[in-house]
């Protein structure tokens, strides 16, 4: 336990995450009376919207409407996901969101081929090509990001070896372009990870990498969510995306009805219980749970939002 | 992780724990067709009923029903709860479960007035004369058990001084009994349990009594459930309850609409792909589960029946 992190950072991607995956349709002021909800959590860094093709996720259409529409708070990086040119135009052209290039690689050959229809050699080339869209624009790059790291419903299992392969790789064409990556950020896409392989993974990147940050993105579709943010926490992780309420999944990864990311408030429970801090207030996170259930009109998987957080307990118990 | 153990046992308690916190009436014959269906899974020992006041708990008023009704598999343990004499008589009467007597005492003197009217005294002093009554029927006891043992909505954090001092006072009444304890099993009956205070409160008694096996009886109220398993894991415990489909919740914790036991198929999920052996079927524990969801009549908290196992995927993606 020695290895456990004093604080960690959360991103908060319950808008894009969440509000990406739900049917609606959820009018676009709704999604900037929740953004601006967590900008009150003290939540750090906040992940709004995607800038995908709005004829396969339908729901991020307005995403230049939600960027236009809500009031940063100051201090507070707001931020969009983009997977390719044309999302990080308008991304760019928004003029409103902190812009962070990074280098991402799938670590499944077939989740790349559904999704982009690219070999993990094509992906690397066109690594390549945004970096140079990057440079052009003058967008720190200090991020290798891996997705589908841990599994994935297509191709199976991960092996470590591969994640560290595509890690070697992705740290050559950084070097290659003279940038310098500080942090690293393992997705289980399609919750295939547990508290083992999490340890395993986390474990032999520190090993070869030990300067290096990592950060995670996990989901709770099988219900390891939060074990797999305990075990990382015990290998010293310190930085998890995370949604409100669980919101989120990925629309393409195949599951139905399952439980999307890891749960912000769930999270930050078990970190403050467990003398972490977050920087966050649990009492606004679970205001902002009921929120997302208010706005997408069913109930959303997070747990503490319903056994409800132990401070008054403990005070009444006194 | 060098303590992680080969394989564990699992203690069902879905019939009892699930049946009895639901507002029902759930018809004896379906309760019995669940009991005969989790009898296929594996499982080698399952709590069907509890024999309870009928008045503070309806649910369980044909405990005496659901004994006669169901078809024993040979080779499993089938038990029943029972809180005092009179559930004891009720118990012993069916002549058609495992007996096994045990020294419970709660952590929570508060938790103990509210559900016995006993201090913690007064239930050491009836715990010696519960002894005596197993002592004339011939029921061995080899358990202690704790409840509210890492917290309590009434009393606040429990200290581990206290359930080390508990532990003194339970071994010290065997003792005078000639009883030799090999089991503890220690409940976080009200999810208070973090991993930090599971591998703090195990420790601490492994430390005291190492030759002692350690069960766990966690709830999920607040999404902790299987991260606590996780990390007792770690601390080598090799022994839970469980619900399938993340069943039960108990009925005087003060909490509504709060999950559940830990999930019998998530903790097995986890456990299988861990390499850790459970002697169960996951896909017969999912089928389970969906029954457990068809008799209830609601959806139910289990994440691995809604995100699916990995066996047909890793199948297919070969």
């Amino acid at each position: 336990m020695s290895d456990m992190p004093k604080s960690v950072h959360i991103n908060e991607e319950g808008p894009r995450e969440g509000f990406q995956i739900e049917s609606g349709p959820i009018p676009t002021a709704r999604k900037i009376e929740f953004i601006e909800a967590l900008s009150g959590t003290g939540l750090k860094q906040i992940q709004i919207v995607s800038f995908v093709n709005p004829k396969r996720v339908p729901g991020m259409a307005d995403a230049e409407d939600v960027v236009r529409g809500f009031r940063p708070r100051p201090g507070i990086k707001y931020t969009g996901l983009w997977l390719n040119e044309k999302g990080f135009e308008r991304a760019r052209a928004t003029g409103k969101l902190a812009l962070e290039g990074k280098i991402s690689i799938y670590a499944s050959e077939k989740f790349s081929m559904r999704n982009n229809n690219r070999t993990t050699v094509q992906e690397f080339e066109y690594a390549r090509r945004v970096l140079d869209q990057y440079k052009e624009h003058g967008i720190p790059v200090e991020r290798g990001s891996i997705a589908s790291a841990f599994g994935c419903n297509f191709q199976g299992d991960i092996p470590t070896s591969t994640v560290l392969d595509i890690l070697r790789r992705i740290f050559e064409i950084a070097e290659e372009n003279a940038i310098k990556l500080t942090e690293i950020s393992l997705a289980d896409t399609m919750a295939w990870a547990t508290p083992l392989s999490i340890k395993r993974t986390v474990g032999a990147i520190r090993g070869k990498y030990p300067d290096i940050r990592i950060n995670l993105h996990l989901h709770d579709t099988r219900g390891m969510g939060i074990a797999n943010a305990y075990a990382a926490l015990e290998m010293g992780v310190d930085m998890f995306d995370a949604c409100v309420a669980g919101l989120g999944g990925c629309p393409f990864a195949g599951h139905k009805g399952a439980a999307g990311n890891v749960c912000t408030e769930d999270l930050v429970f078990m970190c403050h219980e467990m003398g972490i801090e977050t920087g966050t207030d649990l009492d606004r996170l679970l205001e902002c749970a009921r929120l997302a259930e208010d706005i997408v009109g069913h109930p959303l998987p997070g747990s503490v939002k319903f056994g409800g957080s132990l401070g008054k307990l403990r005070a009444a118990a006194r």
